[in-house]
């Protein structure tokens, strides 16, 4: 199999502000994703990944907008949907293509729009990555969905919600120093515990933000002729990929808290990489709700079930900690523009493996991950980089 | 590269009649398609197209609930979207897994629900292939944009709107004795020319069906593990593929007749298995309007330019022509529930290879492509295909 590195990101500012159509928003990223000092790039394959590009904004193909606006004629470009996770999906699609030899050098953008619409509007939008007929029509949304999930986490492990303040705590700490993130905007212990109930126990400040955002990734195969861009700058192999998917429905799965698809796949992903949790020096969850980074860390076996929150307060997780997690805020704090997130976390591991962080640098970070999540873990994916 | 090959097809009716939810529509053409006497097939990997199952349907992540419905458990599920070629870009990035070796066995599902909603609606729905901002926003329809390329084709070459009536009227033809066509109902030259102008000069008859329907697809790569499956049946081998975008508004287009993807994905496609379009012993043509199917055959260099029309009126496309096209009865008789459409061409095409198309085989097929559109010749995808 053909190795695949990571070259070159462009983030786009993460807003709740409406600003920018597609164009606009995505071109940015993708121009400075191609601006490359080994010379010019010419991407053959561009995938896209955006979960509500026709629901909330009417447009379809995004991929080929996406290649137009990029000034790329005559290329392949498709768009890719899982949910929460398609970013990450898009990724994966463009890593094989690769692989398959299909090209040499591939353009991974994320893009979504959400915030030019009313709350309720993105909300029922979202509610779409539900199982449609038996959850979403019947009012379920992700905030209840993850707060069902919160309750049995509780209870099972006998916890109370107000120790899951720390996630929140850490990303809003990253984003401070974040210059792409949407809150950069220190939050207490006790503002999570005076936020506002949204379902209990689930509260505000245990959710991710409606946001606006677009990342932008060029990957390359290391052939003959992608040599020379390897030489400049630091790149970054890709060395474990998985994709997995748990059932649609909540109530179909025997247990809520097990997470098949997030533990699957963060399994196989270091399987293939060789590689094993110990092994990581971050790791980039899928932090949408407080509790989904709690459960995603206790799945893979970072934590040990029900304890994420003591490890979280012990400081494990924080950028000087044993594992930082959610290095540039995560998307609670980065900011959760869905279909991009996937795009966001590869991009920002890229940078700390390239030791570009700035001032969110992990000291010495060599192996990192990152883990995509669509729906309450319905479709996951996992990735492990590697600095060569 | 490791040969990919299909194996097995389900294809579901293809309705106006909204009676099916995606669970029971594409369950059913799952089910056929793991049926396979060379033993119980277990894909790993799950590519799913669709394009509206969002905005018409309330459903994102389409690929994991139709993995749950076909059981299978801990597998790789992503939906890809391309418009109307929503179909053919899901079967390429299946292929592609198969390639760089993700799997071994991959499920190729298109499903399309759009008869469930008011005409309009799904109109509206459909515009999303366009450039929204520029086109679709502005009232700008696949009819009207189908109709502005019709009236350049007919003052460029000098021809008569009732010219292309040979396309309806042969896909109808074709469909009367194809099982799960949608009109089995006979066309004629003057019902073509009777029927309602929907944007002059193009009239209803020229237009494909607002319809649901889904189509699967058992693919395999060649390994030692497979080879038993190879054994049984009649294998067909996937030898081209390739896709491309054009750009997304028609507007930006120099030449609005060059349908540059078409000509550049059927070129490559051909060019990778080595054939040119005299080997072809079918093509499945994307009929979504009649002049879409003129023009492909026009820029694939099956007709001369302005010409497919006098080679259709020959009977060069008919069933025992030199070319047939739309064996089964096409996007226009067939139906085109849209990003189900590039699978039904696939499965088509297999059948016709496998000598199992019934009534309507095409004798003595030996090598055949199809060719899937999303918008106005914006995402193409080409497939060539052989039999062993």
């Amino acid at each position: 199999m053909r190795p695949i590195h990571l070259l070159q990101a462009g983030l786009a500012p993460v807003t709740r502000e409406a600003t920018s159509g597609f164009r606009e928003l995505a071109g940015q990223v993708v121009r400075h994703a191609l601006d490359h000092p080994g010379g010019p790039l010419k991407p053959t394959v561009l995938v896209a990944g955006s979960m509500l590009s026709g629901v909330l904004g009417h447009q379809q193909q995004l991929a080929a907008l996406l290649a137009d606006e990029a000034g790329l004629t005559d290329v392949e470009a498709i768009t890719v949907e899982a949910a929460c996770a398609s970013g990450g999906a898009a990724a994966l699609t463009a890593f094989r293509a690769l692989q398959a030899g299909a090209c040499d050098i591939a353009l991974i953008v994320g893009a979504e729009r959400m915030s030019h619409v009313a709350v309720d509007t993105a909300t029922r939008g979202l509610a779409m990555a539900s199982d449609w007929d038996r959850e979403g029509a019947h009012g379920a949304t992700f905030v209840s969905l993850n707060a069902a999930l919160m309750r049995e986490w509780l209870t099972r492990y006998g916890r109370k919600a107000e120790e899951l303040a720390p996630f929140p705590v850490l990303a809003h700490a990253n984003a401070l120093t974040a210059p792409h993130a949407c809150f950069r905007k220190e939050v207490s212990v006790q503002d999570h515990g005076a936020s506002r109930i949204l379902d209990p126990p689930l509260r505000l400040l245990d959710a991710s933000p409606i946001c606006d955002g677009a990342a932008a990734l060029l990957a390359v195969a290391e052939t003959e002729s992608t040599r020379p861009l390897l030489d400049h700058g630091t790149p970054v192999r890709v060395s474990g990929m998985a994709s997995q998917v748990d059932t649609l429905a909540q109530a179909d799965r025997g247990d809520l808290l097990a997470l098949r698809a997030a533990a699957g796949s963060m399994r196989r992903a270091l399987a293939m990489a060789g590689r094993d949790t110990r092994d990581l020096d971050l790791l980039e969850v899928h932090d949408a709700y407080s509790i989904m980074a709690a459960l995603a860390l206790e799945v893979c076996g970072v934590s040990a079930p029900g304890q994420s929150v003591d490890d979280a307060a012990a400081g494990r997780f924080c950028l000087d900690g044993e594992l930082p997690i959610a290095t540039f805020g995560g998307l609670k704090a980065r900011g959760h523009p869905v279909g991009a997130t996937g795009v966001y976390q590869l991009a920002e591991a890229m940078l700390q493996l390239q030791g570009r962080a700035g001032d969110n640098q992990v000291r010495g970070a060599r192996t990192a991950a990152t883990q995509n999540i669509g729906g309450v873990g319905t479709t996951v994916t996992s990735f492990i980089l590697e600095r060569a």
